[in-house]
């Protein structure tokens, strides 16, 4: 089959590779009906974060069933379906307590490489969640998100309590950004404050709920948002970058007893012990148990009550993902979709 | 008045200071009944926080109102009072949040010295709350624990939402860490891990509700506590010291999901941010807002429901205050009560 290997920094090639097979009976092989590039497939593609060897890249899929192993009974072949980043059991103490991508027998699908015709995902049952008949096709970019950047930024919402009577500011416009303000909205937030520079960006944020735009970062931007909040403060910020300066937004952007909730996979990121003391914030996040989520988005987005699919802006076939790289890299597009 | 301040590193007097006088009409001046030396105290004692000239100590009290300014109105001389570390007008949006030490108009009580015969406290009506009568003296070292170490502790097990079904482990075994035990019991949790290898101080953890001692510590502790979780970790994680040690101990400790309240003022701490991404903790913490508790406490402990002035084990009259910080510094005394 096709499938995406990024080789070293900047140079991703489409690629024949092996065909996935069933190999463990909780085993099931989807062929993808699209698939994407993902803000943190950019830190390899930049140098940021190290590659060993040639990869196989994507971690965002839905699609069909094709086959599944003997030991999964939930999943059944012709099921169209959304999975995650992380396969989780869903059933060990961890899952059960919300925290999927961190259940005790969680395999990343990202060392599948889910930018490809077809994916093996492991732990089936635990991981796939089918949606209630076969989308029409203007329903799969959102089902898409909803496999990530959606779901991550809807925990990150949920992590920085986001809520009635909330003011919520979200720091980064990436398609996570973008999308936690549309989860802010949707939780009940009375203000959602989305911080981006970019005109596109500002409009959609404007379309998933934001009530406000701040184009001022840093410390300038914990200013103004501090000046927006009676000098207090949010009392919830969602961080969907990942590093130190976006951090310390955060945290400075929240006021004592506030949330921060964090999503943006952090990069070398060190937090000063006294300062998070007297800032007196909560603090959650790390990668998205968005298993949980899965349910309530799909039936959201089948409803069509939200549309995060719209964060997609570039649609590509897949033979041409590494146009969709470097799209995204040079911040012409938010998410590039690629077609299968 | 005589009262206790610190030269230097190690050097602690006891001296004529200038008597205190209401000087804002919010103001109140109290008579202390007893006062104390707290672990905070040590930083400056042994040269870790920086002492820019001679300061007078002491933040921690209990004692009879004198007099009070023209707009105090809920506090009267003759009362019995307790006060917290930090004055709160207890009004504030920040305070009805329940952040009280992050009061808008907070002042540090630590600047004016409770280790003192008087003390002049600000925001009187927000800081001060008076016991139900004069208290037997056998109340003092209790009531005067929940003016920092009892409230601390608590607050440190609401962060980590000590509470029912719940497997608590405490990090660090001065009086705050042991009063964590008494209030994670207090608050309903099923198994309290106390972390110790003070032979006197695990006897008081067990006295005040532990189920469990591990003398571990470190890496080591770390690995004790996932053994004893079923390869987990704790659920709530309480840190009492505010080294890098002790809170990478407290993080790694806790499962994904699991909550970190750490209530030990950070010194030279820097968190890594990938790793706690990974972790999936929830890290809250700070100083104490004593006063949302202190009713409550008070309450506790005038039907002598908890006993927590128990972590005094070194009396001594207030002249003798530099042999307390000795004894404290040497670990000889668990937490030293100062009569005056």
């Amino acid at each position: 089959m096709r499938g995406v290997v990024m080789h070293a920094p900047g140079d991703v090639r489409v690629e024949e590779r092996e065909d996935p097979a069933v190999l463990a009976p909780t085993d099931a092989v989807i062929r993808l009906a699209a698939t994407c590039v993902c803000g943190s497939d950019l830190w390899p593609y930049r140098g940021i974060e190290r590659l060993a060897a040639p990869a196989p890249m994507g971690h965002e899929y839905v699609g069909v069933v094709e086959e599944v192993g003997s030991a999964v009974t939930a999943i059944r072949p012709g099921q169209f379906v959304v999975g995650s980043f992380f396969a989780s059991d869903n059933t060990c103490e961890i899952c059960r307590a919300g925290y999927q991508s961190s259940c005790v027998h969680r395999e990343p699908v990202g060392a599948l490489g889910s930018q490809a015709e077809r994916l093996r995902v492991p732990l089936a049952d635990g991981t796939l969640v089918a949606t209630p008949g076969m989308p029409d096709d203007d329903l799969v970019p959102s089902l898409l998100a909803a496999s990530d950047v959606l779901g991550t930024g809807w925990f990150g919402a949920v992590a920085a309590q986001a809520g009635p009577g909330k003011t919520v500011a979200v720091v980064g416009d990436g398609a996570v950004g973008l999308l936690a303000v549309l989860a802010a909205k949707r939780l009940g937030a009375e203000r959602v404050i989305a911080m981006s520079r970019h005109e596109p960006r500002q409009k959609l944020a404007v379309e998933y709920g934001a009530t406000d735009i701040v184009e001022e970062r840093g410390d300038a931007g914990v200013a103004r948002i501090k000046e927006m909040t009676g000098g207090l403060g949010a009392h919830s910020v969602i961080e969907a970058v990942g590093t130190q300066e976006s951090m310390m937004q955060a945290i400075r952007s929240t006021r004592p007893g506030g949330h921060v909730g964090y999503v943006g996979v952090s990069h070398d990121v060190a937090l000063p012990g006294e300062e998070l003391f007297f800032s007196h914030v909560h603090l959650h996040g790390g990668p998205a148990p968005v298993r949980q989520y899965l349910p309530e988005l799909i039936d959201l987005i089948w409803r069509r009550e939200i549309d995060p699919g719209k964060v997609f802006d570039l649609t590509l076939p897949l033979d041409q993902a590494a146009e969709a790289y470097r799209a995204m890299d040079e911040r012409r597009a938010i998410k590039a979709l690629l077609t299968v």
